[in-house]
């Protein structure tokens, strides 16, 4: 999503401003907390670095686990693409060379060897990467509840790391199929797999709500909610997307609009 | 590697008695340990059942996972091609689809959804799949030493996923190109990104060994173990693969020899 361009129609979006985003985001508060989280201060050596992209759906995994763990973490925005000043944002979406990104930004390769987002660093030393093992690593680090993996429970445990990989290994990447493919035809066959998907995802919520395990939230609406977001919009803004109208789409609506409303969540949402 | 043929030269393995593999695994302690697992018995109904075929690496790690905690597990091997009685083995290479594999094989199916090993299905109802979720659940399940994630260390634990992960990602991608591409040309090139992922790998584990962590076994070394197998004695085979002569190989070939010894993955090898 953030790396290649969806050929047709325009360039994705190039800041939060841009039109491809919901009205409603424009003042979003993820906007807000990037704002408060950038202020430099005396005190930042002291605090978790997160490093991230605005635009980036992984990233913005790791950016809930910390609002939810309610961590004094500091943003640091990373731009990960070749800049041309000729294009809006100056955004190429050319990935920048491993030994670039190590010359402009020495601490976040030292925290994600393949220089890619998201990566935290803590200021006792640690230094952990990729999305779903950042998000994991601070329920252990900070621990204390929201807990993104039920304690003591290792069923749970283990449905909550699978259907989080689904999202990624099955949701997103149908997805990204139905958004990056110009044959109307495989299209077609891209957003019935996504369905699909998508349905088989809402079987396996709890029937008690409001969140994928129930009462309690868990790593699996981390991993989906930034990816459910860009479903909804830039889905229906490239690819006239709407989701059906049936017991799973409910389902996976209602748990949309729960997640939401949770602080936590919104201020990520940009 | 299982559900796919190399091109050229012959087909794979069919048997653990195929000359592919190394004639030191023809008398293999994993057959004797499939053999006894095998055998029923009335008390099978309250025993962990293990889901696997014999030659799929990701469903031995499953089986270390299990070797190594100790548990009375009986083994469930699960054919997952079509069968075609022309061919050694019968083995065809193309997946069964999941409705005749529901209908073959339903406890199985119902404790893996996809239909693909490994899974494990627990007396007290439980059902996991994925082959690194199996693992962590085990370790989970059967709260004793030996821990494939250290106890308490949040980055230890991360680094761990994250390295997990890197074997399956990386290295076995890059291998798999370098055993599936018929052009030579692409073949050095996969040979050679294979190479630089194990250097990488090795740079990432203990130096004081022989262990990726150092003196105990984690996830990582039960990850990679099936992998490295397969890397030396396949990629011997249909690739005169020689792995080079440095300190990085140097590292992971003590770390195999290492591994080797060790009861619980010495019972897996066939």
């Amino acid at each position: 999503l953030a790396s290649e361009e969806p050929p047709g129609k325009k360039q994705a979006a190039q800041s939060s401003k841009d039109e491809l985003w919901h009205p409603s985001w424009v003042e979003a508060t993820g906007e807000r907390t990037i704002a408060q989280r950038l202020r430099a201060g005396p005190q930042d050596g002291e605090k978790m670095k997160l490093f991230t992209s605005w635009f980036c759906p992984f990233a913005q995994r790791a950016w809930i686990a910390l609002e939810e763990k309610g961590v004094d973490y500091s943003y640091v925005e990373i731009n990960p693409y070749e800049v041309d000043p000729q294009l809006p944002g100056g955004y190429t979406k050319k990935q920048l060379p491993i030994e670039v990104k190590k010359a402009m930004y020495p601490d976040f390769v030292q925290s994600s060897p393949r220089g890619l987002v998201p990566a935290v660093a803590d200021p006792n030393g640690d230094k952990v990467w990729e999305s779903l093992h950042v998000v994991q690593y601070v329920d252990e680090r900070f621990d204390h509840p929201p807990f993104f993996l039920p304690k003591g429970d290792p069923l749970k445990r283990a449905h909550v790391r699978i259907w989080s990989d689904f999202v990624t290994e099955r949701m997103q990447k149908n997805f990204y199929m139905l958004l990056m493919d110009q044959d109307p035809e495989k299209q077609a066959t891209a957003k019935g797999a996504f369905f699909a998907e998508c349905r088989t995802f809402a079987k396996a919520m709890s029937t008690d709500g409001p969140y994928f395990l129930g009462k309690e939230i868990s790593m699996v609406d981390i991993a989906l909610f930034p990816f459910w977001q860009r479903f909804l919009w830039v889905g229906g803004y490239y690819r006239g997307l709407v989701m059906p109208d049936d017991p799973e789409f409910r389902r996976l609506q209602s748990w949309w609009e729960a997640c939401s409303e949770r602080p936590a969540f919104k201020n990520t949402l940009v």
